[in-house]
């Protein structure tokens, strides 16, 4: 990619223009019925490039897809919907888009908190990992995830762990979007005792992925620069190349794994990635709180993609990534909650909000991470560094169906002058009340309708029970 | 205060504990009918010194006291209640303490965001406030405050505004606890055109202050040394002497009111409080980010207090106050959300957990501000910053009884290994359904019983709506 390209790109990511290809509406109806009106929403924000916001707005979907995006009065004219939701009183906005979990680590939540991360890992997350980790509890743990992210307004999240095609079930039964993200370290795994098997294990993984949606899509996950070999990294990213799959990876998280991957292999782990080929556009690597200059340009050069986890990274007082810095230098930034043991939840409402405050605390500048940028990074810009940008991320016809609808009957949503404002500096995940996901709907009134919310909790709890026993 | 005490109160505060006086135990009830019996809460955290927390809670209520506190068994033997709830699936913990707000603030929620703090002030809330703020619009703007903070789990606010006579009336309404600072600066205010005045000003709103409860009780709040002549602030000082009640003054928010003080007096703004002699046990200082260590000294050594307000500094990119330090030294710290023109919301929830990973980042330290020293801020330590420990802050024998329970059956709050880690990690001030505030239920089911809050939020819509107009 050449200068001129990289700064246009800078330009359109200012601009808040992604790279734009044509969306699949010519099949969608222009008038007529549908399957679901969503009409008089008091605030509708698309999240589109330029963040459109309106009052009084509505949505009409056919089948998995947005028909049709407008004005109420405009949109009830042309549409009637075999089902119909009256959302006064409701702000209707794009599906949030979570871009790195552990989803399985909710039964972990809490587990241990306020300590040094190699006490943190070694004595608390591998013992309880080496003796819970199976695909039952990664099933149990995966659905808990879900059940909190749909609640709180996330319709699309990207994870990786251990056992992820039990993961994927989960995500397929509840009815949300994800990229399930197999995970691989040259260390013995729960789900891989004899990590040199780990090409069979990935062939495993990919031959044995449910395949009876495109919803929840496959993806293989190196878990950093600093537990993977070269070989490793460079082998799993050939298999993600001929699938056609998203490759992961954790990159610079610490200061501590920079000097490390510095000493084995005299490049910084930006560099040592761009070295070994893994950067491109259809790679995406958590973190990056480290990365130096010559590190971002190497990634926006590639095309691919950083997940921001701010809350995480301040919990574990990892570092604030250079977010500000990889925007304006045209990397593709979506957020992320990170897993539930160094979060403590999968609330992407306050990841943003964390997100619009720290760059503005830590460069002392008001101006920095502006709630556009924020709330971008939620939405298009998750899609984007998905590779999903055709898909999700945005209200606009053609995409898919993934909406959501906040309760604006609060004390702390009134008044409301800017829904923008709102979404980023006062709403909270509780908020959301209804979730549609590929044109179906999974929350109503704040309740999950794909499974039984009560016997999913029932069991975590006792699953929580069996683990805290097996500390004392 | 020596260095030998200096050091003990150090200790103490490590050690969570704060000065003790007895707590007036003497005419309580030690069994039989009490007016409230909480039992068989799943939790209890009582946010004492020691920071108890026990499964199977229960509490007993003697008109606005509490009587006792303990494991729900003993206390059903022991009590039975005139009115009773059964908090199964439920936390019980002590109500949180919000140590600055500017409360009628609300109504201006959102109107100017991402600005640099100059243009923000001069161009869109001063104009704000000369055209909207009067008795009326002040009354409904706290009141509309007070359900939020009512709703979210806040039994007592500590608050600085102008007609706080007003703001304190729309408190004895909401049935919440406050502390009503009002306001002075060597400016024209909206309830004071010639501030030379200011003496005459303080002592009407004295003797306007309601009176039918000691629930809600006045305040002076000189705005800043660097909007407050010395006069002002000695002689505002001195009046809060004579009628025994809190001194507060916003203190080194930003870098350039520090150096424009040094300028002007030639001492950092701490040292110019304490030549000032405004410093003591009754004084109250927000913010104070830019606080030297000598300032830290003086200020442990005067007993003053700080509230600290991380949102707001963060969204402000004001910078991060060395909240570490100052409780190291033996300041007394609470925590405070600012007002809504900041924040922009008035969710100690959400403070606490900015609290808690804020220092941790800043100082790359996983250690930094511990899960219970966030939520001894927002409870005991707020109690002490407003010099009401002996009344409030906690869930012991003698003390108010102000509390709140939060819904434990909730996907982000599943499964639980410590109460303590999930309030100051996880929660957030839609999972508080019912609060008691001096013995009364003020909030049931989530919704606030002492005032009608359909008709706060449309009054607040409609003066919303008018100030949109008067922008455009």
């Amino acid at each position: 990619m050449s200068v001129n390209s990289l700064k246009k790109r800078e330009q359109e990511a200012r601009s808040g223009k992604q790279e734009e290809k044509p969306l699949p509406t010519a099949a969608l109806p222009a008038s007529g019925v549908v399957d679901w009106l969503l009409f008089n929403a008091d605030w509708l924000v698309a999240c589109d490039p330029g963040m459109s916001r309106f009052r009084s707005g509505a949505v009409a979907i056919d089948g998995d897809r947005i028909a049709a995006v407008g004005p109420s009065g405009e949109l009830r004219n042309k549409f009637s919907g075999r089902r119909e939701a009256d959302l006064s009183g409701y702000l209707l906005m794009a599906g949030l888009i979570n871009t790195h979990t552990h989803a399985a680590m909710s039964l972990f939540r809490g587990i241990g908190d306020d300590l040094p991360l190699k006490k943190w890992l070694e004595e608390i997350i591998f013992p309880a990992e080496n003796a819970f980790v199976n695909p039952d509890t990664v099933y149990l743990g995966t659905l808990l995830s879900a059940l909190e992210m749909l609640r709180s307004g996330a319709t699309t999240f990207c994870d990786g762990y251990f056992f992820e095609e039990s993961a994927a079930r989960a995500a397929v039964d509840a009815g949300i979007r994800a990229v399930m993200g197999q995970g691989f370290l040259d260390f013995p795994a729960p789900d891989l005792p004899d990590p040199t098997n780990f090409q069979a294990r990935a062939e495993e993984f990919l031959s044995r992925f449910p395949t009876q949606t495109d919803r929840v899509r496959p993806s293989l996950f190196c878990h950093a620069p600093y537990t993977c070999r070269p070989e490793t990294l460079k082998r799993i990213k050939e298999l993600c190349r001929s699938h056609k799959i998203l490759f992961q990876t954790h990159l610079s998280e610490t200061r501590d794994e920079v000097d490390e991957i510095v000493k084995r292999y005299g490049l910084r782990p930006g560099m040592h990635l761009d070295a070994l080929g893994v950067l491109d556009e259809a790679t995406l690597c958590a973190h990056g709180i480290w990365l130096s200059q010559d590190e971002i340009l190497s990634i926006a050069k590639s095309g691919a993609s950083i997940s921001h986890c701010p809350e995480s990274a301040m919990k574990l007082g990892s570092g604030v990534a250079p977010v500000p810095d990889m925007i304006s230098c045209g990397v593709k930034v979506g957020l992320g909650t990170d897993g539930c043991a160094s979060n403590n939840d999968l609330d992407l409402f306050s990841e943003i909000g964390f997100a619009a405050r720290v760059h503005k605390v830590f460069r002392k500048d008001p101006l920095a991470c502006p709630a556009e940028q924020a709330l971008r990074m939620a939405t298009l810009g998750g899609a984007s560094a998905l590779g999903l940008e055709n898909e999700i991320g945005s209200i606009e016809p053609g995409k898919k169906a993934d909406l959501i609808a906040l309760n604006l009957n609060q004390p702390h949503l009134t008044p409301m002058y800017d829904p923008v404002s709102h979404i980023v500096y006062a709403a909270r995940g509780s908020d959301v009340r209804f979730v549609w996901v590929d044109g179906r709907q999974v929350v109503k009134d704040g309740r999950v309708l794909t499974v039984d919310e009560a016997e999913v909790m029932s069991e975590a709890k006792r699953m929580g029970d069996k683990i805290l026993l097996s500390k004392t």
